[in-house]
C-alpha cells in the first residue's frame, strides 16, 4: 500500500517560496497565473502487513507527529492498493 | 482555476531527503513505512479568462520549464475549476 502526503501552508501564512516563483513567471512573460503555493509531498510505501485501519492511523499520526508543522502548515493524505 | 502540479525525484534517482525522513522515523519506532520519497507540491490559481485547453498548455509549459528539473524529476498535473 502508498500513502500520498500533501503538506502546505496554511492559508494564513505567507509562502516566500510561491511568492518567489509567481514573480519568475511573471519576469520570464508566463501569462495567466494570479497565484503560486509551494508545499511538500511524500510518497510512503507502507508494509503490506498493516491493515487499512491501521495505516491510516499510522500514516495519520506520522503526518501529524513528523511531516507537518502545526503551527505554519496543515496536511492531507490519500491511501492506494498496490506496490 | 486551479492547476496542482506534483513534482518527484525519478525512480532511478536517489532520494537523500526521503531517505533522511524514513531513517528518522525508523528511530522514532514508526512501524510499517518501506520506503519514503519527497517530491514538491504546488498549487497555481489560474487567470479565469484562459479556458480549459489553454490552461492545459501554460501549466504544462510552466511546469516543465520552470517547477521540474527534467535530469533528476519528473511531474504530473490536474486542474481543477472553481477559486
Amino acid at each position: 500500500m502508498k500513502a500520498y502526503v500533501y503538506v502546505t501552508p496554511k492559508q494564513t501564512v505567507l509562502d516566500p517560496q510561491g511568492q518567489a516563483i509567481h514573480n519568475a513567471l511573471r519576469k520570464m512573460q508566463y501569462r495567466g497565473v494570479e497565484d503560486v503555493r509551494q508545499g511538500k509531498y511524500f510518497v510512503l510505501r507502507l508494509d503490506n502487513g498493516l491493515d487499512r485501519a491501521a495505516a491510516q492511523a499510522e500514516v495519520e499520526r506520522i503526518a501529524r507527529d513528523v511531516l507537518t508543522n502545526p503551527v505554519i502548515e496543515e496536511f492531507r493524505f490519500h491511501l492506494e492498493d498496490g506496490q
